[in-house]
């Protein structure tokens, strides 16, 4: 991403005379970086399905908004092209644009490469003016229709474009309501409909102090202009940063006629999906509402009907909805998520775009359309977002569990999460920064709840179906959500949830589970689930198409079993230091880093043995004879001691009960004085503590050994022992732990080669610069990432996350942080020269990775592009990063 | 070193057949690798002064000793090679090898490439027995010279072959000297030498359970192994290590007919050099000793007489040498040090090498050398040690101090010392890692006292004269000597020195001067001298060859002044941060740190503006319209503020005595625990900490910009002002900082390109991998080496230096300190790739270096290889960087 952006960053606005503006009809799926998710699937539905289904219209390009944000104004060709469209659209259609009498209505919508609910989305009935909706009352025969389109309008415009508060607009359809005593906007009579675009135009001049603009050829420019402008908007710029989408790539304006779903009882607006949005089993599924427009639906205001009910008032419709839903799939290869509109009984498509959805339903779909034959494996599995797999893994409700249902919602997103509740996107903020996990519990959530979205452990809105803001978004980032949970009367202002006389408040407990809909204020247990059948089915298929390794970091036989089960072939790091942190080994490890002499040292070193020996003879059983990486100890010393203000307290509190306990601490103190550093991160570790008290390393091997040999003897299948060389930087210091190893394990019996082989961790830039000259020494190399990031950045992790990345988030100097994915231009830069150098110096070296990008699928993208053997990651990552693998494989294969 | 170090050691031992022995008519001094300095000068001087001057012998390569340590074993073609040699010089000389009536007897000498006095160096007289003593007393009529020929071979092949402790046999002198009431060693009769010789042979088979070995080819082959094996000797190691020598150079062994120095009152031993080795006057200067051989000269042991004198006692002889040397200094270029014989009246050169030096020595011979015609400027220019030119800007006493001269002894390395005395080398090391300024005081010194050399100030000895080991080893290392202070009464076991009655101990204060013999213990003031005529001369030179730029890093006027009088063309690197840090500025810049709001902490920072602004101004002045790069803030704020330990103890004083202070400190140790960072190195500092709080950088490029305004309005000449950016890793913070650079400076009028210029530091890893992105957006570059380093090797040099470094050392994993010269593998490449970039995105772009590497001679070296256009040093290097740049530049050119 940083790569790309920062390349890209100087070549923008430097090409020669460009087309801007581009009729449906000259477009096709494959310009979507030109036109938008949204206008190249309105070119490809018009060339697919022929302009009887597809309203016409033309789509302003990703490339104008571009050069509107680089020179602040919009290029100088563009009103001529779009002028020259709009004469193209009217000249089809047999309407004038602003023509009072039968005018020609247009939506205007944004549309960036990837669809992004922070940007403004959409202004409908464009055109209307007060002399147009008498004409299109009197052409339509229908007054209502005309004004119910007119106060639409003015109140999108008055809102998307000028920024007049939702809250005043809903106040006064909410006032007209009460007035009228009506409950439904659809009960609204001419009268109320005309009151209420006066009151709307009210606002507009309140607040920008000019009348509601009435040439429609000003509505178009200010609408087009809004929508470019919304991309810079703060909502969308925290939503790129979350979906790591480039600053730089603009968003498109699709300009399209107007068709009605709010005609009356005949006409409905609606989304469709190719298949369950949640499950992703093969029946349609959406919502849809008669006589209204599509913002009704999508905002979740009002409830939405089952699609599934539209097959009972519109058979027909229906029918041809599914069946080009089939077609778009086939086109697309890939499950649909569509907009629709009928109006009058006749069918119009709107929108067609590829579903985001769950990773279940991910899953399922790559299952089904291998089965239905309309994608190959390959194609299949490159269909799954592997970042969500994440989410197959996460808990559920103990299927044992017993707990009081409080309230159902509509099951939106699957999963279950506990927490505290939350009342608002900010208090959900502040409390995951203070390590809380919180619910966040809204009527209903807006674009800018998503950074709520991101912090809470899962959502739960009282309105709204699955077609919701809060439920495609929380589906989007794989977070747990139950919308729609009628029975929940949430008071924003009193703070309280009131659910059948129960009230809960900000800071009560609460779980919800996305899978079933089901809410609870019982401490109820969330399990890991199995891997279920479809998901087998896909790994299965990974590991045919992965030619990437998978391993897991595992430093205890119960997670080498995890790891074991999750399908990982090996052990690629396991971190001894885990080892001497139990309880009942700190003060054995403490008692040998306070030896004064080498002898006392290598005393408690004996008592360590033995343990860290049964460790390992457990990670080597569990693994059953599949490789295991053992990291000879890396941190510093000092991290086993107490802190210095620890040991002070400690000291003044024995002062006066326990004085003869001071001389101990004293001399705790001393040696934490002394082995204290400035940066422990550059400071004495690794192998460095190995070179300066090589009776430590000397122990560990000794441990390595003595447990292979058991392990062997006791199953008879020989353990494959890799002793791994922590933070080398110089081939000294590799050849000197090397020597170490060796002579330990010949005073072992046991025979490099053959027993066990040596490897060293790659985490220095100078490791990098001499792999060549390294490899020779050893028969695997494993990228530590982590530290190699730390050190090419100059990042110290634990200082630079809390307080500069988010920073750097917001001031697009990175779009993800580089711990999360790897930064390919530097440290990605370092990874491929020690490739190549390696396998230069030794040809049958093994290239592996072990930091926490092992589990990281952009990131293993990356390892599988530079020719790494394999990735280890943690164990819950074991199946995210065979899928990750397999689409790497997939992606640089040629394609079939 | 590392990298030739590293690349080299794989490829030892695999060549083909070796011829491992040359005869000295088969070498030159071009052979110096192979042969080893001692003899490529032997065979050197054998093909320009005839076999008449030089005793014939042959040399053992030093690939042999190469193959030796390798295998552990000789190569076995070896001794094959020796025995043809062998007979070669028998059938030469026409006398033969271990004839007991007339025998051919050798020396037999260690000599690696450079001079290592760490090594066993010499072995006289040998192939005499028991028998053959006899026959050299028959043939050579001198019975006397026969047995001390015989008691010194002995001895010495007792000592060096096999380690019989010189104290037992110089106690069996000793006792004899004793018992037979004589003061000298030449006073010894047949009688006296018989009785030695047994006596050295009683320890020897009490030693070894052996008799005293009576078969020279045994004696030989013994010998020549003793050699090889001393390369891998502690001392030997300990002085590669300070001279960074590789280990893989071995060292040759010299095998040659032996001449006699100790033949009566004709014969001498003496070493000479071509001029005064003190002060490099044209005048040959040396030490000779009648009826000596050569260990008794250069042992220190015996006072020894001038060189002068021997133009009294022997003038032909004394005129030939002067001849002898001033054909060598034609061949070599360069002042050479000898070693002669006078064996009754025939004068025989056993040695001749360029003369190691004293700074003053090597300039007076560069300007004379000229001068004279004897080179041109650039070959006269690299026989200077441009690392040692730092003792001509040491300290000498000051010229008006009035002290008390405490005795007097000879001027052996130039320059003034003090400190406390120690007795020991251990002594000495232990108080230099404390930081405790020490003066080694010892009656003589040897090999195993080196280290001690290198922690000491300075090093007094009350024996030996300018020839002595202490005398050779302290001009080596730059360190002031004074030697021979025969007033000195020095007591180790006492641990007392006592001169004329006053006894002074370890721990007390001395003072010595090397370039005028004076000692005192009065607390006399050292100043650093002025630049002699001379080394304006020299540095005159310098300036014309080098095409590198030296700039110097200083903070505040003084500095600047001091760097312009040295010579610097401008300043490479002002750090603001030293100017906060000033007792005045520290409780405003802690204001600004503890500061609530953005406004407040501004209205601290207008505070320290004009202070900032006030700097400036004196650095432009001083620079008088040179460059001067002035860096933004640097280091992480919480360096300003006490630490958290500082702030509980105050605490704890105020809870009783000023409980309303407590809030004050609480709030302060709030911010403290807040701004704490694990790995401060790594943290929020740089330009993220200007990201961070831009207030702070936009204050400092306000005071810049005012600044330069002023001083150019009251001065009439405009500053060269660069404005630096520190740490960048990343285009975003690069352009985000440049950004407020150019706002800011514009805010107050000043434009960029005319006033001012940005450039960023490139001291991360990732930067370098980014240089030519980077390079687009500043004007230049300057290399921050020292924390590249850090970064590149994983090194916190708080952390480092002290614990792992010297160990490292030890065990040769690296030669030298990283941060003293550069790494040319690691950071080097990443340098070099950083230069190609950086032209590459910018081909105007000017490139510096900053670090602390910018001082060292090899570094300079490196940086002038890789391109760069500038080194910035501390102002005492500028002159040493202007005569390494120069050296760099000459090495560089096609030779004349």
């Amino acid at each position: 991403m940083t790569q790309a952006h920062e390349a890209a960053a100087d070549q923008i606005g430097e090409r020669a005379m460009t087309k801007y503006v581009y009729d449906f009809e000259e477009g096709s799926r494959e310009m979507r970086n030109l036109l938008g998710g949204k206008g190249s699937g309105l070119a490809e539905m018009t060339r697919q399905l022929g302009s009887d289904v597809v309203p016409a219209g033309f789509v302003v390009t990703t490339e104008a908004c571009v050069e509107y944000m680089r020179a602040g104004d919009e290029p100088p060709e563009l009103e001529g092209e779009v002028t020259a469209a709009l004469a193209r659209l009217e000249t089809k259609i047999g309407r004038k644009f602003g023509d009072p009498a039968d005018p020609l209505l247009l939506s205007v919508r944004s549309g960036a490469r990837e669809s992004m609910p922070g940007m403004m989305d959409t202004v409908l009935n464009l055109g209307l003016t007060d002399e147009s909706v008498l004409g299109l009352a009197g052409v339509t025969g229908n007054e209502r229709f005309a004004w119910d389109s007119y106060r639409r309008f003015v109140q999108m415009f008055s809102n998307v474009v000028h920024g007049v508060p939702t809250e005043r607009l809903e106040g006064e359809i909410a006032r007209i309501k009460r007035e009228r005593g009506v409950a439904l906007d659809t009960e609204l009579d001419v009268a109320a409909l005309k009151e209420l675009t006066a009151a709307f135009k009210a606002h507009f001049r309140t607040l920008t102090g000019e009348d509601f603009p009435q040439d429609p050829g000003m509505q178009l420019h200010q609408a087009m202009l809004a929508v470019f402008g919304s991309w810079g908007g703060a909502r969308a710029i925290a939503y790129r940063r979350i979906n790591q989408i480039p600053d730089d790539w603009g968003t498109a304006v699709n300009v399209q006629q107007m068709v009605f779903g709010n005609r009356g009882a005949h006409s409905c607006s609606g989304v469709a999906f190719s298949r369950d949005e949640v499950t992703g089993a093969p029946t349609p599924s959406g919502d849809f509402l008669i006589n209204a427009q599509g913002e009704d639906v999508v905002s979740g205001v009002r409830n939405t009907s089952e699609l599934s009910e539209l097959a009972e008032v519109m058979p027909e419709s229906y029918e041809r909805l599914v069946e080009i839903m089939r077609k778009l799939e086939r086109i697309y290869g890939d499950m649909q998520d569509t907009e629709f509109t009928i109006e009058e009984g006749r069918l119009y498509m709107l929108q067609t775009r590829n579903a985001k959805r769950p990773a279940q339903a991910a899953v399922r779909f790559a299952v089904d359309a291998v089965a239905e034959g309309l994608l190959d494996k390959a194609k299949a599995i490159l269909t799954i977002d592997a970042a969500k797999l994440d989410a197959l893994l996460h808990p559920t409700f103990d299927r044992n569990a017993k707990f009081e249902v409080l309230a159902r919602g509509v099951a939106a997103s699957p999963g279950a999460a506990k927490g505290t509740i939350v009342l608002s996107a900010p208090a959900a903020q502040k409390a995951a920064e203070a390590g809380e996990a919180v619910i966040l519990v809204r009527p209903f959530t807006e674009a800018e709840d998503v950074a709520g979205f991101f912090a809470a452990r899962g959502i739960l809105t009282s309105e709204g179906g699955k077609a919701s803001h809060a439920a495609l978004v929380a589906r989007g980032m794989g977070r747990p959500c139950v919308c729609g949970a009628s029975a929940l009367r949430i008071d924003l202002d009193e703070g309280t949830i009131t659910v059948n006389g129960t009230v809960l408040r900000a800071g009560d407990q609460i779980a919800i589970n996305g899978s079933t809909g089901e809410i609870t204020t019982d401490d109820v247990t969330l399990v890991r689930p199995e891997i279920d059948e479809n998901f087998q089915t896909v790994l299965g298929w990974a590991d045919e198409l992965r030619t990437l390794g998978v391993r897991a970091n595992a430093d205890v036989p119960a997670d080498a079993r995890r790891a074991h089960e999750f399908g990982a072939e090996g052990i690629g790091l396991c971190r001894t230091e885990h080892m001497f942190m139990a309880e009942d080994r700190q003060p054995k490890m403490r008692g040998m880093i306070m030896a004064d002499t080498v002898e006392e040292r290598r005393a408690w070193l004996e008592k360590l043995l033995p343990l860290q020996q049964a460790d390992f003879e457990g990670l080597f059983e569990a693994m059953e004879g599949q490789k295991v990486a053992i990291r000879l100890l890396d941190p510093p010393l000092h991290e086993f001691l107490p802190s210095e203000l620890e040991l002070l307290e400690e000291l003044r509190q024995v002062a006066n009960t326990h004085p003869e306990r001071m001389d101990g601490i004293h001399k705790e103190l001393a040696r934490v004085r002394q082995l204290s550093e400035t940066n422990p991160m550059l400071g004495t570790r690794g192998c460095r503590l190995g070179i300066l008290h090589p009776e430590i390393y000397e122990t560990q091997v000794r441990a390595i050994m003595r447990a292979v040999k058991a392990v062997g003897k006791r199953t008879g299948k020989a353990p494959h022992c890799e002793v791994m060389i922590p933070l080398v930087g110089f081939t000294g210091e590799l050849r000197r732990s090397r020597e170490l190893v060796l002579a330990t394990a010949a005073s072992e019996g046991m025979e490099h080669g053959r027993d066990y082989v040596i490897g060293t961790m790659i985490e220095l830039p100078r490791a990098c610069a001499i792999a060549d000259t390294l490899a020779k020494d050893v028969e695997f190399f494993s990228f530590g990432t982590n530290d190699l990031t730390q050190t090419t950045l100059g990042f110290s992790r634990d200082d630079i996350e809390g307080a500069i990345i988010p920073q750097y988030i917001t001031d697009r100097i990175v779009t993800v942080s580089p711990f999360e994915t790897i930064d390919t231009v530097g440290v990605g830069m370092l990874v491929r020269m020690a490739v190549e150098k390696g396998r230069a110096g030794n040809p049958s070296i093994e290239l592996g990775i072990c930091g926490e990008h092992g589990g990281d699928p952009k990131s293993i993208a990356f390892f599988n592009e530079v020719g790494l053997d394999y990735v280890s990651c943690s164990p819950f990552r074991v199946p995210i990063a065979r899928v990750a693998a397999a689409q790497a494989a997939a992606q640089q294969a040629p394609s079939a």
